[in-house]
């Protein structure tokens, strides 16, 4: 049995559950109730019996009801018997502010990871950060969780491998990203590049050194939220030759109308991880629970 | 001048600038957005050019949203030059879990001031906590301001003071807060006690000690929800013989159709802190701001 406990509110419980099938650690569903003026209730429905507790909660929809649902599950976790509190954060909210672009702006990832840590969370585990230097700015035990095993998995058994096949990350960011999975494929890999035609003017956005021509292409993203850069993408793709361009992204917010512009762009296969609840049907959704169980026990060991 | 610079967002804007008129400190007004997705963005209009920067946040309504916009906003006074942080909650949420009265519970207002800690925050002025022993959850520098001075004023000026009036707690818990109010009124003070009546089983709330009949009551406490508590306290009183009562609420949240009840219970003159935003229609605002600076000071100075 692993040597820790599950807790989990409302809008962690579906990761939650799937994590206790992945690792046979016992589970904890924390009772909720929101109060007349808006505060939340949790409540445990029994002790913490092992050493650790880790706190499960997703921070998508309603990012900041999600953080104080994470604060307030470790801090009743530590108060039901936990010594360590690590939070799995599987889609970790404002992980995109992760420098001040702009002076005055705050670090809003860092704040909310010592935020987290302020409370008594000493280990924290989420899934394809998006930029994986933020995790340095909590100041306990972190880790990424590499989800590419699990994507490969899925899209070998679509049949996209090989060398038909091309990942291509939208921007420089998502090179690494796009390495790892497509050396999992055994494909070829690259990231979109901006170009501007030096007599009209025109913006395109075209892989670095990769040819697209006659190839399927695997965009490959941390989050896809209004969808736009995805789907802009996608026409690049097929205007440059690409015979098919599905997609694969991690977190899938798909805010609004998101799916149907990604679908208008020609993308009919999306796929993404269950790190966020309710994903719009049509998605295909991998589990990545089983791969994450890994890396929690990492992080467990040197709490 | 101010040895400090207010920064606030959209939510502490109304009490900023009143501080900021009380004090004689520079404001500066965070811009604000929301991300597509739900994520909040702040950003300052310029650097803080004082060694110390007082977020300010209300944190009512939306007490989530609020305790996020404090956190991010301290983050970025920290990034714009301040050395030292102390956030100005008027309104503390959550304050009223403190203690986990049932196993399994947090302690949530414990959860939300080590958060703020953990972000760097170094300082904490809150109004008229629920109970003044929470602030020692925080692991900085923390005071409570008594607002009982600028309620004091008001009602004198109103004619409520002297022999004639009661300063009523609506329970044990709000006896201290009724000996503040009372005594700067030159007036007597009690708590309502439950008692049950051993024939009829009926449970009445009546004075410990204090005898209302001809007198004017004022109840006084610390927040006002769905505004239950007092219109039971104002029915029992009047069945007591009081011959008007009204009240003081520091924090008038007035959740619903609060203030309806309120009235209906035959109080007419409803006073409340100008701790959150937009208190409903006919309630009185007191502005607790002057108040509130002398505080700041101490804590500023001890940062």
């Amino acid at each position: 049995m692993a040597g820790y406990t599950i807790v989990a509110g409302p809008r962690g419980l579906f990761f939650a559950r799937a994590l206790a099938e992945a690792s046979g650690a016992p589970l904890l569903e924390a009772q909720h109730k929101l109060f007349p003026d808006g505060e939340q209730y949790f409540r445990l429905p029994g002790p913490v019996e092992t050493p650790t507790a880790v706190v499960v909660a997703s921070m998508f929809p309603e990012q900041d009801r999600a953080l104080v649902e994470a604060m307030l599950l470790s801090e009743a976790s530590l108060g039901a018997g936990a010594r360590g509190v690590v939070a799995l954060l599987p889609y970790l909210a404002y992980a995109r502010q992760d420098r001040r672009f702009l002076p005055g702006e705050p670090v809003s990832v860092r704040a909310l990871l010592r935020a987290l840590h302020g409370v008594g969370v000493r280990g924290l585990v989420t899934v394809d950060v998006h930029k994986e230097e933020s995790l340095r700015d909590f100041p306990g035990v972190a880790v990424n969780v590499d989800p590419s095993p699990a994507f490969a998995e899925y899209l070998r058994g679509r049949g996209y491998a090989g060398a038909d096949v091309v990942v291509i990350g939208p921007d420089r960011g998502a090179l690494a990203r796009a390495r790892r999975l497509g050396e999992r494929l055994g494909a070829a890999y690259d990231y979109l590049e901006k170009a501007r035609d030096r007599v009209t003017g025109e913006v395109t956005y075209r892989p670095k050194q990769v040819d697209v021509r006659g190839k399927k292409v695997v965009i490959v993203d941390d989050i896809v939220s209004t969808g736009g850069t995805l789907a802009k993408a996608a026409r690049m793709l097929y205007e440059q030759g690409a015979e098919e361009v599905v997609a694969v992204c991690t977190h899938g917010l798909f805010v609004g109308d998101a799916l149907r512009r990604v679908r208008e762009a020609g993308i009919k296969l999306v796929v993404a991880a269950n790190t966020v609840p309710k994903l719009p049907e049509g998605v295909e959704v991998v589990n990545v629970a089983p791969t994450v169980v890994r890396y929690l026990d990492y992080v467990v060991e040197r709490l």
